[in-house]
């Protein structure tokens, strides 16, 4: 190997162990938020610059979850071989993740939960409507609904692509399943599912007891343009 | 005593003692889980290879649960005298325990709680219909109601067993009382309760707000095999 | 004072400090349940064998409470002089704990709270119908609901010793208000707070999604019966 | 600068410090009672005798809010150049919490956050009726809706101050939006929006089930007049 294929090698390496430690770190949101029991739910996020991403192994409890044992997959979803946590089988959600990465380049983070208010959304099959102005920033309309699909082969990710592709929404509600969110980054994924399960909630709320009161369309679009533009530090604030 | 006596003697301890760990250990998941108030609920596993079980104390609470105050009994829900927290009053439902694994050999663990969104369909005498894929997953199919019984016979441990024997779900709603779930260990079966009130909840969210959208039996028995075969690191960690 | 006199001195003291530890440690089962936010809700507990009792003290955070801030009052709801925390102001509802403790000379600890599913029923003046077994365990039948009725005289503590004397319900709704629990002992009056929160979420659930199953009432008798008897490790488990 | 205007500095700075204590750790109570997730919501104080408040800087994890990292503001809303957290952005909020400042005179802290019921209620433009004796007590009647109004300009503060001013209620449902609250401090504005989530809730629950009964309006006057003046052990724990 030459110099520079020892160097690259080595940042490559090092963008891994980050991302590893990101996706360990990023599942105790999911608990801290409150939405996932037991050894539901799974976050990847993608390595910058290379074709592989990082997922939770399947069905480990989330105290035991730790950089090591994230396991590091192709775009394929192919666990690769002699790399930590490779002797474990990947969420039996990998093959959605990967179909994702493999056809929104621009997304570099996946989210999967069961988070109780979404799914009840999505067992009537139903869209949640923007009806409050922190939806409109996060989600810039409404919250859709994906197709009926089960584990097996691409129809999952196949699912959530036609959905959220060239669509303002992060989060899409794949009916009778759950929410699965896309980000930039694992932890805007993981954002979008945290919001996304607030949102399901708010508004089951609130039209459980009368009319909603719809947003005008012209203010959902000025609040999604300010907040995906102005809010936070930074680009990586905002969303 | 004979060598090879005292060598099974050990190994029984041994077992025993795993169990005790085990089942002390779990009641925190009950209370990590929201799923009991004060002293309610109770957790019991069986000692493998033995007609012993082991369940919490009557009426303690959960902050002074130790493997040591946990009570071994044998098969017909007697203490087993002179061992470690015999001198207290096993949980008062550990007849309705008892049965059932005097009943069901398949059963490693029993779990019992009030949890409240399951309490709320015990107390319409109403089954959870199938309507997400987690509860196909997991149950594979409704989950079902038994009939109205109170402490005093084994009228309880007939409900469950009769519910239960030959039905794919490891939870049974006795009517107007509460949730007692089954496992093949203590562990699998506080997964059950957790499940079962996680799917209790959501049902009934998405019930509230509308129509549910049912699923297709052929989904509920692909999803069903597949968790039972495929999902985790292990047959432990699939159920 | 005589030798005699001395020693029954240092008895009243040790019960009262006994009690100062027991209420002030029991206002956080409150802040666990999620019975109380900010500074409401409040616990007290009856010196035994004295015309005193031990109150929290008012608008103090729940961070702050400790034994020696804890307030003494005797059985008019006046602050002994002289002794640890007087200088403070007792809970606002102290009165009516006094009244109480007047005239209901069983009950050795009240508690009140604005728990928010009990506070729902009271908000409407309907009593919570005993449909579930753990109901019937602790309760013996419906939690009823007490006169409305302000702060500012005897009338809060009269409505609650009105509506509980000869009544098997440890726990009242007072109109437009809250519960008000009494017990045994201050534990046992938490225990029936926390209790009665836990059936007042469950039964709005159940009530929320259809039609309730009555239970008979030799059940609920049966029950009540039992559980006052022979749940626990000891009567103080029991209630 | 004479040997006063040191003073008068150095006082002035005491002051601050304070202020971005108090509101750094104020934040802790919006999670601590569930009213914010991930980086929404924001509490603001005003430096007593000056024009200057501080709030909280946009987008940041609520782990990472710490005194230095608050920002210092004048009642304009500008951020005071070279003093800590100055090269943050403030809250995107700070706009209407300057335009309360400046024009409410009385009020020392703000508090906006999306709490799920009050967010509810607000989806509908509805004001939560004064149907519970803590209610009265804390708020002395409704809590109003305000306009819909939407981030960029004097809208939303001008919205809060029409809605507030002369009203007993320290809290406003801005439409599709969500609650501001108000207080003579920071710390009472954090009280308020506790509350107003928690009143939400349990009239959100108790009209669900069926109706309300009103509070007559004398009692509502006297229970209001008592809190104000009589609850606690001094004004500020009054509010």
């Amino acid at each position: 190997m030459t110099a520079a294929g020892v160097t690259a090698g080595a940042e490559l390496q090092a963008r891994i162990d980050a991302v590893r430690a990101d996706v360990a770190a990023l599942h105790g949101e999911l608990v801290r938020y409150g939405l996932v029991v037991w050894t539901g739910g799974n976050v990847s996020g993608r390595v910058p610059g290379s074709d592989l991403f990082v997922i939770k192994p399947s069905g480990v409890s989330y105290d035991d979850l730790a950089p090591d044992n994230m396991i590091l997959c192709d775009l394929d979803g192919a666990v690769v071989p002699g790399t930590p946590g490779s002797d474990r089988s990947p969420s039996s959600d990998t093959a959605a993740h990967a179909y994702v990465y493999r056809n929104m380049p621009e997304v570099g983070g996946v989210v999967h939960t069961h988070s109780d208010y979404a799914v009840a959304w999505a067992a009537r099959g139903e869209e949640i409507p923007c009806v409050i102005t922190a939806m409109a920033d996060e989600f810039g309309g409404p919250i859709p609904v994906g197709p009926f699909a089960i584990i097996g082969d691409d129809s999952i990710g196949r699912g959530i692509v036609d959905t959220l592709r060239g669509h303002r929404s992060r989060a899409v509600l794949m009916q009778n399943h759950g929410p699965f969110t896309i980000g930039a980054t694992a932890k805007d994924a993981v954002k979008a599912a945290v919001m996304c399960e607030d949102v399901a909630r708010t508004v089951h709320l609130a039209r459980q007891a009368g009319e909603l009161i719809p947003l005008p369309q012209d203010a959902i679009d000025a609040l999604y343009s300010r907040y995906q533009n102005v809010y936070g530090q930074s680009t990586d604030d905002r969303r």
